[in-house]
């Protein structure tokens, strides 16, 4: 395929799904909640299909070498697809956002004024490896009222390819327009451009992924992008604290799951806890299998224990380790802790621990990010923790959406004015 | 100037900016409330000294030649400045949007969550020849808790640094970091691009002015944009409708104010009511000096009248005249007026004009605006009559804020949870 025709099969695909968000755009929940039940049907119906598509997936994979983890993220199972079909039954049961009237109210003149939830139109996302978000962002696009344009990974394109043709099926045969799901074709870097200048056509993009795929978007791109995933969380104990509770979550915030934008990489500790919280917080995380990175203080308390710290370097700061690695620095009061927050953190999740109401209270007004958690694990910071029911993704900037991103967040608004011939004097 | 000086200066304002907005970030309403009165008597105190720099700014302009309407949109007068202190008082009355909590709840598990409203950091205004929006961005600001950043028209600059001075002193003898209010230097065009690239620094641009100003942002920037101010806005008068109704609402819409981007550009007719409404619009609008450019039935039905309707091209459908022009065109029917607004419009505010209830409930279903009038002007989408107290624009996007953008649109939210030793399990 030439350079031109995938630049004009891109933008078709986003054409097709366009026309389609103006046929969902209005429709009420029931055909929407149809259809998933439609799309989870499918995909247990048409279980072989999807599974031997994947097997060529995970075949190419092998042979290219990719890591054992990768693989496993990518291979399907009759298990995770119908962890999948729940996934779409369960958007199903959610209500529907759209229709909310935000705010309404009479003006002094009389006109009614009404704003009103309505979809955002063709919502892009771009992933990596695991085919399952393919199925979890088309139902959370449906289920919102806009098409979703996908645009996975090139190692799971035989996956993805035959999931959407299921989902379409499904959709088409529920009433509604195949096109609420569309795969954008082309495996190349080069597709992934086209998407980002599709601008008119495209409504959002959501990259989902690393920090290289979301950073190359938000730079690159024409269309509005939402901001997902980097963390780098914070733990910060605080003077005033119960040791119990600042190891219990700091346990739970660095190695619950380490893989994930909401686990701890950063611990600070304040200069007047460290003789009573450090030696406890060392003790359980090494207990742990946790690597701390430390700066002097740090090195020299875990030296006492038998402990051996590895020094922290600047880049340690920054780091977002996702692994079993912590880096780990005394600071002289808790606005140390949020100046060092602001220069080196993702304003993601950070969390404090104190027993001190005017230390929370200063923390959660200074700390500048999508969630504060006061004597809480990190790990919260998710939409299904929320209570949302679904999460779309986590935002970490400050426009439309920030935090968790449930149904609501994928929807914009609009103004309806109801007069009886009203005209500006 | 070099461009790397200019570049680095650019930057090291919006690093100034960003610090100061630390500070206000956690202020209570009183502090900026103060600092609103201020800014509001040091305009008022210090009248001479902005009339002697705007003088210099209209002698430049009229030297160049500008254009008569153009040099009095610049120049300031007491009343103006009057005007402008008003404002910065009115700013100071109306509810401060920060601390508001958005939503709140107690998880099964007793987490509390609760998302509250938070300032957006630095926000970055690109504007043109007016320089009271100098002083508006810089009160609206500061009320919502934002650093401004303020890049003014290089035809008013001088005008816009006595200003800046102004406010600047008034907020700082008020005890809030002066950089709350920070002009950008250069009057070059490079130092807009510079401003565009700031992301970090500047959290979001909201450029205000002529179409090309917004398209070039929007296309440029990396850092996050509100799209404002284009519109192109509909009349539809549909085959049920009240004949003197929709000639007076179309009379207002189009001619109340033209220049205007809430002023009506295109009517269209249904077929069904050429023949009750078309000639009394057509006289009511010539009789205001309207020229008409229409398609070919109403070409006819303005010749029957005796008068000269100029016939439509495809461009007159997408023009904004900003003046007494009007695009019109008959259309078979409803669908067809929301396909022609889908395809020329500029997704600002349309209205219909109808008796039925059917058509009214089909027309706000199915147009994808930021403002849908029913038997209302066109001209009542603004923050004023909307009752916002305030408006920093009209937002064409669908992100984040759409339509009039009162005070709580200069706001992001946060997430606080607060536990008592809660984990993830």
């Amino acid at each position: 395929m030439t350079a031109v025709d995938e630049r004009t099969d891109v933008l078709e695909a986003a054409r097709r799904a366009k026309e389609a968000s103006v046929a969902l755009a209005p429709l009420a929940r029931a055909p929407k909640d149809a259809a998933l039940h439609a799309m989870a049907d499918a995909l247990e119906a048409r279980l072989d299909e999807i599974l031997a598509a994947n097997a060529d997936d995970v075949a190419r994979a092998q042979a290219n070498g990719t890591p054992a983890n990768l693989v496993d993220r990518l291979t399907l199972t009759a298990s995770r697809v119908a962890d999948m079909a729940a996934g779409l039954r369960a958007a199903a049961a959610l209500p529907d956002p759209v229709g909310e009237v935000v705010r309404g109210y009479t003006l002094p003149n009389g006109l009614e004024v009404r704003q009103v939830r309505v979809p955002l139109g063709v919502v892009g996302i771009i992933y990596e490896a695991r085919p399952n978000v393919t199925v979890d962002a088309a139902g959370l696009c449906l289920k919102s009222g806009n098409a979703a344009l996908l645009r996975g990974s090139s190692s799971a394109y035989a996956s993805n390819t035959a999931l959407v043709a299921v989902l379409r099926d499904a959709v088409e045969a529920s009433g509604l327009p195949a096109d609420s799901v569309v795969l954008v074709p082309g495996e190349s870097r080069e597709s992934v451009k086209h998407l980002m200048r599709a601008r008119g056509l495209v409504d959002v993009l959501i990259p989902r992924g690393g920090a290289d795929l979301i950073r190359s978007v938000v730079e690159e791109s024409t269309v509005p992008v939402i901001e997902t995933g980097a963390g780098n969380c914070h733990v910060y104990v605080d003077a005033e604290t119960d040791v119990a509770m600042a190891v219990s979550i700091l346990l739970n915030s660095k190695t619950q799951r380490t893989s994930v934008c909401n686990a701890a990489e950063t611990l600070l500790v304040h200069r007047d806890a460290v003789e009573a919280f450090l030696p406890a917080g060392i003790t359980a995380m090494t207990g742990a299998g946790v690597t701390l990175h430390g700066d002097e203080a740090v090195v020299a308390a875990a030296a006492e224990l038998g402990v051996e710290a590895v020094p922290a370097t600047e880049d340690d700061w920054y780091a977002e380790y996702y692994s079993l690695d912590i880096a780990v620095r005394v600071v002289d009061s808790l606005d140390d802790a949020v100046d060092h927050i602001r220069r080196y953190g993702s304003s993601h999740t950070e969390a404090i621990v104190t027993t001190s109401q005017a230390a929370a209270k200063r923390f959660v007004a200074r700390v500048d990010s999508a969630a504060v958690m006061v004597n809480a694990s990190t790990r919260f910071t998710d939409g299904g923790e929320f209570g949302f029911g679904a999460e779309i993704g986590i935002s970490t900037q400050k426009l439309h959406a920030r935090g968790p991103m449930g149904l609501p967040e994928m929807t914009s608004t609009k103004y309806v004015v109801v007069g009886e011939g009203h005209v500006r004097a």
